[in-house]
């Protein structure tokens, strides 16, 4: 081995922490909460942010870029919004340094205070709203259909690698409209993208919901979410899409001539995924020897290595693998040959499984002489000797059939781990002894939302749509209810 | 006319102003000094950068993300670095707001003060070096070749659209080397490929060259340079690429253990292009009527416009346009069918010379008739009657036309403004009748470089790479040159 991993079994979010760590994905930083994306992460991350950006450009939206700060009165305008944000918001008060008279480095130039502090954007609601103001007036103008790729900054205070840090990467749609129920189609079409992206691309089945009053966003009428279920049991918010009624339009005054020439406010929807995804990934298919990275979005889906003594040997296969890799190249594969010969074969195997790259090939003279290759799945850890006639169209299969593989697993894992609780003994052993999602019935109160999370760190993860209605009564307070929700431990 | 432009003549800062904000490409933001960038003009951005970007990995590059905040003890490390940054700094200083209890809105909580005042990067070295100390020890991690593309901070009292805001976009490349020579060669490198990008790309011709002592980037032992030339006879820097030699290495302890298992430090490079190329963009290439785009990078490479009278006429052309947009599209050519009837033909021909789309095609019932297409190129506003067959050959041939046409222009003006000048009234006049770049003796001081400046607000752009040696006399001082270098007014 090259690395040593922490197995799930031993301590699961230490676990976690050496995937990231190790596997070459991210490294903490010297600024507190804050991490740095590596280069093999940020690779990830691309072909996630390419894979979102089409689809959203494909829905009709486009791009834009608005300013990083929010002056500190923006944020006040929406009342739920501010009570939301303010506790986690950077501030910056002066925009300049001096040398410090009384010794060594530079300090803060107290004459450079501004005259009204700025917040660095935790999400970009109260900006952009200010600006649609002056790109609203008809209903001409709508819908407006934006997304922006930006880094935003919450403070927290207990940060863990790409789950939860200060500043994070992710993209945020603002879209404006004329009606309440195209608003609405609006959040219900992006979460569909997001479904669709986090099942097809990420391989991580979800569970598309609506949040609770109590977990809504900020600012929201509805918060819309999709969850995903990590190997630990826990769940995780993957996306959430926001109908904001017309809370943001009264807060900043945007209003629009309609068709029979009277003023309306106009209505929104904002929603967002972020560097977060990287996180649910990691934990939803990963194993003790490492990274499993979904091919659609892997860095590298294939990597070469060739196993030889001497030169000759080494010219022989380097010929054979150049001929395969531009066929791979050509047919839209990743592929790398790696022939470094600093490290041997077994340490490098260790590696790209420690980094989980889909599909490995080994070649050695032997091979070459009998015209074959050996190819090992990540996912399965099967290896399999196949004819050099042939490869690539082999490879593409098998590329495909590990995507699906790693989809199907995730999704027999999680349907396992939805279980009916009809008793709040049953609720509580389940929640220790099983874990996943939990389907129960709620008396529909945030005060037994609360009690709930309180004695068992328990949130309502959703309302799944189309949920089923069905009588039955609150396994905390007996009190009735209409319909389950599902209750989960989540990060 | 859909929108009054100022024109070139009349003032030339209006029309730069009135092309940016009518044009679709940026607005102003409810932050001094920040911008939003429009969608047209994100559009735009995005295709410079994706170029940009294909051509750095093209070269061994790999993206990565490091932090927003930077410690405000990582500026004082490098000398140099903390005197060119510290006036200029956005300063984070707390890490909450409150409610305010005198009153209505959020106030800074004084008890969520920082123990470290945080940076908003205005470019990352120091937050890089300071990781690059965890990530190299040994001459087997080097080259270490890391591009990361972000927004920054500079704190400006003046700003303009694009050309100078608080807030811009851009790539910082920073590289970790084993050698001087390696840095310098990867140093030339990268100005090359900015270089290309500028002429192949943009259509912007450059000069590279070298910076003087003066004008260097804060930090670096030599400072390369591109500088294109704009309509109004000023200069305008487009893109910087430093030899940092081992300044930051020596400020963060950066060491490497070479061949010979000797610890030495590490060389450095960084290089930067912004989002200040869009308004070099729009500067240096579009007219009275509006923004004229280069096609390789233009958001919409064609615009198709029907003129029709009744819904048989408009069926009859949808048919046949929807044929079009299907080849060129196959083409790989970007093509909007604009058939809102919300408009008339005449407001969009003017609204898509604003916007400065390259190729506009109207297609009314009698061209249907006769087989043909209306052409017209917005660079040369030239029109053409072209029959409907072959017709998507003509537009990628004319694409490439335009493409070519626009570049030769821009050099043709550039030559025609590099003049020499052997006398200080021949450079003042030159300067203030002529503009563009004068090429003139120069004693080699800061001191006379400074005076030139105070006295013309003209700068040395640039010692050209490859100068050639001759003898002279400066024009300031008269003391003895050994070249000449660009003087210009610039942006």
């Amino acid at each position: 081995m090259s690395k040593e991993i922490t197995s799930r079994a031993t301590d699961y979010s230490q676990w976690y922490n050496d995937l990231v760590l190790k596997g070459g994905l991210a490294d903490y930083s010297a600024v507190k909460g804050c991490m740095v994306i590596k280069p093999y992460g940020f690779a990830l991350w691309e072909n996630m942010r390419d894979n979102l950006d089409r689809m959203f450009k494909e829905t009709g939206h486009v791009n834009a870029y608005f300013p990083l700060f929010i002056p500190k009165s923006f944020l006040s305008r929406e009342a739920a919004h501010v009570e939301g944000f303010a506790k986690e918001c950077a501030v910056i008060t002066h925009y300049r340094l001096k040398n410090d008279p009384n010794g060594q480095g530079v300090i803060v130039d107290p004459e450079a205070k501004l005259e009204e502090e700025l917040i660095v954007r935790p999400t970009s609601e109260t900006i952009i709203w200010s600006t649609y103001k002056d790109w609203i007036q008809s209903y001409r103008d709508l819908p407006l259909l934006i997304n922006q790729w930006a880094n935003v900054v919450r403070w927290e205070m207990r940060t863990r690698l790409f789950l939860r840090t200060t500043e994070f990467l992710w993209q945020e749609g603002h879209t404006a409209h004329a009606t309440a129920e195209e608003a609405v189609e609006e959040t219900e079409k992006m979460l569909d993208v997001y479904a669709t992206f986090s099942e097809e691309y990420m391989a991580v089945p979800v569970i598309k919901g609506v949040k609770t009053a109590n977990e809504r966003f900020a600012g929201a009428v509805d918060t819309y979410c999709i969850e995903a279920l990590m190997q630990d049991g826990k769940a995780l918010q993957a996306g959430t899409s926001h109908f904001l009624g017309q809370n943001f339009a009264k807060a900043f005054d945007v209003k629009f001539s309609n068709k029979q020439n009277q003023l309306e406010y106009v209505w929104a929807t904002s929603w967002g995924v972020s560097t977060r995804l990287v996180g649910a990934l990691v934990m939803a298919h990963s194993d003790d020897e490492g990274l499993i990275l979904p091919p659609k979005i892997a860095p590298m889906q294939v990597v070469i290595v060739p196993i030889f003594k001497g030169d000759d040997q080494k010219a022989a296969i380097d010929a054979k693998v150049n001929t395969i890799i531009q066929e791979l190249k050509a047919a839209g594969i990743r592929v790398k040959y790696d022939d470094n010969d600093n490290n041997r074969p077994g340490w490098k195997f260790a590696e790209y499984e420690m980094k989980g790259v889909p599909v490995r090939m080994a070649i050695g003279a032997r091979d070459l002489e009998k015209n074959v290759v050996e190819v090992a799945r990540r996912d399965t850890k099967e290896k399999m000797v196949i004819s050099l006639d042939g490869v690539t169209q082999y490879i593409i299969s098998l590329l495909g059939e590990i995507q699906q593989n790693m989809f199907n697993k995730a999704k027999a894992y999680r349907d396992e781990h939805i279980t009916e609780a009809n008793s709040w003994a049953e609720f509580e052993q389940l929640l220790d002894e099983k874990g996943g999602f939990i389907s129960a019935h709620w008396d529909g109160t945030v005060e037994t939302e609360i009690a709930i999370k309180e004695k068992t760190k328990a949130t309502i993860r959703c309302i799944p749509l189309n949920n089923k209605k069905e009588a039955g009564t609150c396994i905390l307070t007996g009190k009735p209810s209409e319909q389950r929700v599902l209750f989960a431990r989540a990060y």
